[in-house]
């Protein structure tokens, strides 16, 4: 089918690539017009505009944002509004708050515009591997955009999630359950870092993708990033996060369930980011004030 | 070559299989003499005592010890020692204290016997799959058993980890990892199945396996445990542990290096194992104390 794709950053280009090369029509919008041109070179149409884009689109037309979520999101679909029509649909193949794809289906519902949210994984390696597609939304939807879907996926890798935003919300849970995992990872091959055995860490995370409990596509990642430098030496220690851990953490209090590693794998991120903690230098302060602990000036 | 194997346990059991396929001999002894004879019907060689087996062993004899860790392995070393001779060689394929094995290994090395600590993964699957093998020790030793560690991995799934206790030590820290894993799993697979949208929690396992940047052996177990029950309205929520895990917070503080989701993944045990937390009834009889707050009475 033709689709309109907009955002072309590392996982929107690739998605293009695949679905061109599993015989779909891209027409493709980018904020920055030399990856529009890239993607033309791999036989997409370009759009340099939304009034192009929405121009070149047969009825109903399908777009698929894949742009940063929140303001980013909701700025792309308030100028669509103006340039689509009636039976149209809009993908969010980003990382929403699953609350706002919620809201944003019910804006567009009142306007007869269809909406579904698509939690799409596999990072940049999606093109290869094919990208795991969970999608939230009208059922009907669902099934006239299922060849996007099933193009995009490995074989059995896309799955109707249910009602709108159940896409991003299981998405939401499997980048939870992905902070979990990378920290747990983080604090044994720390261990062995720092140990007296003198362990070659490469080796040993290539052995356990070999037949161990723990084999997995993050350890095989993780093989690779060690094979470039066992020591990691040219990467700080510095750790960002996009949104998905947070929210997972907010739905577990919501529900008064309680995610100690979820949450704990959250808060070493921040704690990576931090020059220095107050709250160590309060505890610092403490020791000395009772017990006369001596502290260690700056 | 030919082999004396004592436990027939799950693991041993499937071992001497894997080996006997590969066209090992293995002599095999077990407390209980009933795994024996079964292990017979397989094409092992039965040995209903130590001094049986002992007495069967061409030298140097090369005894692998699949039994529970402590006690049992030590007692089980110290039945050896008179039964055997120098230049003999003890494996312990089990789940030993790191420790342990290096206090072993130097207690055998004076008699003249030598020993390897064999951390091996793979459950009950690894008939099957092949286990993931980490030994450590002398490596002259592991040179010369090498030919039982290549039949029982898969291709390159063997690895000599460097001094005595090293093979322990890996393994140690490879449990502490698979539980931060598995309690991801367990936290993000809580949230879904509280959620209103009505997740199919074993199809959203299976989708998961397909592409997506969490895909793993653990979550394809999960998916099926799920698949015989969405629910798992059959199983008590009720989680052993078996050492490894501990000792890995061990040694977090002992090298003091934070732990936060391998420590907090093996407390989520000890809490899942209590009839009441007494912790728990502290806090509702403070928050009476301070603010009135109502008491749950039992």
């Amino acid at each position: 089918m033709k689709i309109g794709l907009i955002g072309l950053g590392r996982m929107g280009a690739f998605m293009a690539e695949r679905l061109l090369l599993n015989g779909h029509e891209v027409c493709a919008n980018n904020r920055s017009h030399d990856k529009i041109k890239l993607i033309e070179e791999k036989g997409a149409e370009g759009a340099y505009s939304l009034e192009e884009l929405t121009g070149k689109l047969p009825s109903p037309r399908v777009i698929w944002m894949m742009v940063p979520s929140g303001e980013t999101v909701q700025k792309t679909i308030d100028s669509l509004i103006p340039l689509i029509s009636e039976g149209d649909i809009i993908i969010d193949g980003g990382n929403s708050y699953y609350k706002d794809s919620v809201r944003r289906y019910r804006q567009l519902k009142e306007l007869g515009i269809n909406y579904l949210d698509a939690g799409t994984s596999g990072g940049i390696w999606g093109l290869k591997n094919g990208y795991c597609v969970m999608v939230g939304g009208d059922k009907n939807v669902y099934n006239y955009c299922e060849p996007l879907f099933k193009s995009l996926a490995p074989a059995d890798g896309y799955k109707y999630t249910g009602e709108s935003g159940s896409g991003h919300y299981v998405k939401m849970i499997h980048n939870g359950i992905e902070y979990g995992m990378m920290q747990a990872f983080a604090e044994g091959f720390e261990l062995m870092h720092a140990s007296d055995y003198k362990i070659d860490l490469q080796g040993v995370a290539n052995l356990w993708s070999k037949g161990s409990v723990v084999r997995s596509w993050l350890l095989e990642l993780l093989d690779n990033a060690l094979k470039e430098d066992n020591n990691l030496s040219a990467i700080k220690d510095y750790v960002e996060d996009s949104g998905e851990g947070r929210w997972t953490v907010m739905d577990g209090i919501e529900k008064s369930i309680p995610l100690p590693v979820i949450t704990e794998s959250l808060f070493a991120r921040f704690r990576s980011r931090q020059e220095e903690s107050f709250g160590a230098k309060i505890l610092a302060a403490l020791r000395n004030e009772f017990g006369g602990h001596a502290i260690t000036k700056k």
